[in-house]
């Protein structure tokens, strides 16, 4: 049995609902055969660390909680079974760090892995989270960010960047089709470019025009002013897919479904408050799809990592050191972020 | 120019709101070049036609109306441009009767013909329908009925069993995939018979416990009686598709999400009045599609006549003549047909 490096992991950890974290250390569970060590250098903040340090999702936070899914660093230690990966290796973990994988697993035979009955979160259950100094992780959850990558750019790419290719992937996006976004923020301004480099012609939508700049050097051909009525006429029933990335509440949806091109598919990777309601006509007469995606599983990362690698797709971030982790959780909060905060060891 | 037989067609027309059509002719079009005139021999009755006598679709009918879109009987003419349909073939006629199908209509080009910007429906615009002793159609709109099946119950297979079949072939139902089906009615009964003979293990929902039978020999290997709990729980996670063939107004549409196993799909091909919502969240955890249907354009109508002759895929029809329709749209407005009502002339 190897034993791992660090006999007590420093990280910040939330203790109570509000956006304050604190110092806090935990002892590392034994290193498992098939378990990595990490140094971590870089961590990103997700929005839905927000969300759990504040207990807003399903009210089902464990305090204390060290939050962070977004992370960056160096292997110092592997498990004896562990064969893909070596010490010194750049790697990243995002929002997963278990499932099975095995094949007579329903969801994981089927690439579903973060459906996985066994599926384990990287933070907010058995184990913590990235902003910390370290972190042990199963090596099948754990990525080697490509060479092409700058690092402290890597972050981001393995939250944020999964979950918004991980529906282009499954739904197939391809050149020449029209692919609409909503909100240029932590997800919409990778959407942007991910949907772009696959061939795209990409709409981005927002309620502030002072993004459309923005969105446009990211790769967006149409920007639309969703206060503008002309513009919005402009692009009814020519979206092969709209991706919602936008939290705020809605009462758009029979709108989303008028922009669809027949056939289209709308994804929400946002969990707005309320209720979403649609006409069952628009349904009939469009054939459109509405659906919703999650994280993507280990083969998904994967692609998405490459894919980025091979395209020079690169989150805008606020870098921010570790010690001043609450100043950008605070920045976060209040819907600063320009787009995505990446911490710093 | 070659001329009709038929200078004088004899129909049955709704001339108000009511159920209730009276005897009615009209002088029909000139016979064009790629036209056909048919002697109906059948004619279905379908929901729509009930909704649209009592102009309850967007208030839209346009009276006086010779309904029926279910249409089978003898080609009595061709025009002189028809090459694929002879005098004397026995053919049906489903809910469009044109489209343009050129290579350069965005709709046609990709097969999405019931969405053609020159689409016609059968009645209730250009044209009237089978509630009539005869009819002219452009050619392209009438199909041959397979041999192996009985000419009496062609009809509804021209718009129910297109409008049931057209999600099953398009979302490609296959083996082994599990379809629940709610409602057992006129569309859901050849629901359960197409997706059986897919290959598929088909659940048939409904709050009729008295329908279990008929289901089963139908083809459902699971029947869920929708008002037990423990019917709708042993059924949790487990649905690849799901057609909502009933428009019955519904409160349902979380469970309905969470019958489905990831990445399923549930189909609306009913109406319902109201709104369907939904709670983001259980997109997201799911990621389930939704969508909707609309009859099938062309080529899934020849599908659907080939796959039900191969595949013995019959509805069950009450037979009623052509003189008692009154009585008929009585029957079947009160939801009494067992499953569809076919006219006789």
């Amino acid at each position: 049995m190897v034993d791992g490096k660090i006999s007590e992991i420093h990280g910040w950890a939330a203790t109570k609902p509000g956006i304050q974290v604190e110092p806090w250390s935990y002892k590392p569970r034994p290193l498992g055969p098939n378990d990595v060590e990490i140094k971590i250098d870089y961590s990103g903040i997700c929005g839905s660390d927000v969300h759990t340090i504040l207990n807003e999702i399903d009210g089902n936070t464990m305090y204390p909680l060290v939050p962070g899914h977004e992370i960056v660093g160096k292997v110092i230690t592997k498990g004896e079974n562990v064969t893909t990966l070596n010490e010194g290796d750049l790697v990243g973990v995002g929002a997963q760090v278990y499932a099975c994988l095995r094949d007579d697993c329903k969801e994981c035979s089927r690439g579903l892995d973060p459906h996985c009955p066994h599926m384990v979160f990287t933070y907010n259950g058995h184990s913590h989270g990235g902003y910390a100094d370290a972190v042990r992780v199963d090596a099948n959850y754990v990525f080697k960010i490509p060479a092409a990558i700058d690092p402290v750019y890597a972050p981001p790419l393995m939250c944020a960047g999964t979950t918004v290719f991980a529906p282009m992937l499954r739904k197939g996006v391809k050149k020449g089709d029209r692919v609409g976004v909503i909100g240029i923020g932590g997800l919409g301004h990778l959407a942007i470019q991910y949907a772009h480099a696959l061939g795209a012609e990409v709409v981005a939508f927002s309620h502030s025009p002072t993004k459309k700049q923005q969105a446009t050097e990211l790769g967006a051909s149409i920007f639309v002013d969703t206060s503008n009525k002309e513009e919005l006429d402009a692009v009814q029933g020519t979206l092969n897919y709209l991706l919602i990335t936008s939290n705020a509440k809605s009462n758009q949806y029979n709108d989303y479904v008028r922009w669809m091109d027949y056939e289209g598919h709308i994804i929400t990777l946002a969990v707005p408050e309320g209720e979403m309601r649609f006409t069952p006509i628009d349904f009939v007469m469009s054939e459109v799809n509405i659906t919703g995606s999650l994280v993507g599983g280990r083969n998904i990362v994967k692609q998405t990592l490459d894919f980025a690698a091979k395209h020079n797709i690169r989150p805008i971030i606020e870098r921010f050191p570790m010690a001043k982790v609450n100043e950008a959780l605070e920045h976060m909060h209040q819907g600063k972020a320009r787009y995505r905060i990446v911490l710093e060891n």
